[in-house]
């Protein structure tokens, strides 16, 4: 039985193993859209990856991940962009709906955010032909603003819309309900980013309370207090019917095996999403 | 040596003991300026916390903490404005610059932040005329997203500063560095609450990178990643001469020394604020 609508990124099963093997796992769950890191699109080599995406008539939802443009000189942020095309070269070549941008935060030593986000504005300009030549739209995914120093200083929907809307064409946002769920703006800047055309990823978990660790305790859909059906009814009103992409960080999760992870993720996408 | 305009919290400095224990922790360095927590005040007795105030010609920066409004009933949220009434007669007492709102996040088992930040609303309103005739300016917290679901869903200081435009005189807000430092529109936000008259309290901290635990990691000033020399500029020339009051919930500091902890505040308070 298939389960249309449903993508799976990868780090959400990390422990089924290499890019083939958590493949695997999701088309035996009947799931045949997915979101892989460069790490695993590396480990068996960028012709393998998109050779199993091909034989197997998947969809990539995305690639994950460039950005992190800040760095403290201009050597560094050339590196960045240098890097940045090289992600947009393999989510070509895997067909992938965007390439998410994590955009990075503070350079090291700088207490400068808006600088960081000058760099992150250069950074995205820098790509963004090369973007479109590639016809790999580029998805800004604001993160929540306890990454605004350490992973991503662009931290509201708002921002990233503002951003793609002096950037032009080519570019637009993958909303993660883990990081805007909070936004006293949400509903505004939801229908903001599907009447500019700007939504090409819809990223989904759920908030956990208590919330124990920084880093790694996201929640499966339904364990939380994300109200996750009604975000998915402003994104589908938003003119968006993508694949939601099930992206949970979690120790707890990443102990289990990643058979009943999967199984978990389908029962909850029909259930509470 | 007096160090005025330097405030300390009590939650600073929790291991020198009780309200007067951390009195003359402070005196002893030369501040005279605090912002004692309902339990300190209650553990000594109202009468003798504020003979304590009123004895060293202490300045109360703030009287921690009223809020909490959301509740799953309409018992529940009667409550909390009671206990609320309450806080404005204590500070009443203390002759505070402000009672300090930590607002509330979703009701149990609730999903529904709208409804939640509704109840914030509905319940500031029903304590304002109070504390209008105490004359306590109630001042609203914006705290970090990242307590949204379970501490205060009010997360932005635009946020704040529409629900003060909403209920007029006698409300404001307490601008915490290390709750909104990443706010994109910080600037201007804070120019907003200064030409509203709004700005009641200015805390201080720091961001550390990278930040370890979820509820107490905070940096004394200089340590993290926040321009605090910027920050102070803004809020100055917003029109706000107050003390800075140091607030820091840390395992690391709560595990020295309370008269080091103070030591290091006043000399990070000349140097790196």
């Amino acid at each position: 039985m298939s389960v249309p609508g449903l993508s799976i990124n990868f780090a959400t099963v990390r422990q089924l193993g290499d890019f083939g093997a958590i493949v695997d796992g999701c088309l035996k769950h009947g799931i045949t859209a997915i979101s892989p890191w460069r790490e695993h699109i590396h480990a068996v080599g960028l012709d393998e990856a998109a050779r199993i995406v091909k034989a197997n008539g998947l969809t990539v939802t995305g690639v994950c991940r460039g950005g992190f443009f800040p760095a403290p000189d201009e050597t560094g942020r050339r590196a960045a962009i240098d890097e940045n095309l090289r992600c947009i070269d393999e989510a070509a070549a895997l067909g992938a709906d965007c390439l998410v941008m994590v955009v990075g935060g503070l350079p090291k030593g700088s207490k400068d955010i808006k600088g960081a986000r000058a760099m992150v504005a250069d950074g995205l300009a820098a790509i963004l032909p090369h973007a479109r030549a590639a016809g790999v739209p580029i998805a800004i995914e604001p993160l929540h603003p306890f990454y605004a120093a350490d992973r991503a200083c662009v931290n509201m929907l708002g921002q990233a819309l503002d951003l793609c809307d002096a950037l032009g064409d080519g570019i637009g946002v993958a909303i993660d309900v883990y990081h805007v769920w909070w936004d006293p703006d949400l509903d505004a800047e939801i229908a903001r980013a599907g009447a500019g055309g700007r939504i090409l990823a819809h990223h989904i978990c759920d908030w956990l309370v208590p919330t124990v660790h920084v880093l790694n305790d996201r929640g499966m859909m339904g364990d939380g207090v994300i109200d996750l059906k009604r975000f998915r009814a402003m994104i589908e009103a938003a003119g968006f019917h993508g694949a939601q992409e099930v992206e949970i960080f979690s120790e707890v999760w990443g102990a289990k095996p990643g058979d009943e992870v999967l199984a978990t993720c389908v029962e909850r996408f029909r259930t509470a999403c």
